[in-house]
């Protein structure tokens, strides 16, 4: 069902300073940057590994306290926000996992993710505390 | 310097439940399982993409309350722990990253990680809380 590891998603206080640190340390290139109002973020896309089998840094500056990344900044400080796990299909994934019956859907339905992907995310509550992301790329072969 | 996301690693409290629950909700195989006594783990590795540019599910048993899995349960509960990225060599990049003079290292020197790696983490403090790992696998290419 997963493809590959797509991105961990960091949560940081200044996307601006989160970017030049990635990108200076380690000789990233951004390849995206966009603001997701339904998330709550701004978010960055550095590129690990090249599109179209691409793995990523997803840097995450929440646009507010009361957003989920802002709470959880408050309650644990910077750091590993979520890992996202590309899939080929990720309405059918989603209907597996239900099926499995074992891990809860946060999103029943895919919906709008960084670079026009499709994702959704599943309950860290039945993933030992990992808050799990489906991503299927939108040029995913 | 950084060629993909070669894993995740996930502190859990049970490394015999977490592997169950990761094979059964998203059918990955296990590929090693090994106990590090300098890093104070057993661990297992669940593959998500194929070696030789493998990545991966790395889940962590801590061997002791006071190992730094165990101090990392106790301070925050089972979830993700460090994200490790594969690299060429990790010698080169460490030469790299402590000339940069951006990023303290944790290891100045390789040590031996899952899978016959060499393995060397980077200080959280200073890439905003992220504990950081530099992987050079057995046989990366």
């Amino acid at each position: 069902m997963l493809r590959r590891i797509d991105h961990v998603g960091i949560a940081c206080r200044s996307l601006e300073a989160a970017i030049e640190k990635y990108t200076s340390v380690f000789g990233l290139s951004m390849v995206s940057q966009e603001v997701n109002e339904e998330q709550g973020v701004k978010e960055a896309m550095l590129a690990v590994s090249a599109a179209p089998l691409g793995s990523y840094v997803q840097l995450l500056e929440p646009l507010g306290d009361d957003t989920p990344v802002g709470k959880f900044l408050a309650r644990r400080g910077e750091g590993i926000h979520h890992v996202g796990y590309a899939v080929a299909n990720v309405t059918q994934a989603l209907a597996e996992i239900e099926a499995g019956g074992l891990v809860r859907l946060i999103d029943s339905r895919p919906r709008h993710g960084s670079m026009g992907a499709s994702i959704a995310f599943l309950h860290p509550a039945d993933l030992g505390g990992v808050l799990t992301e489906l991503v299927q790329p939108r040029l995913e072969p």
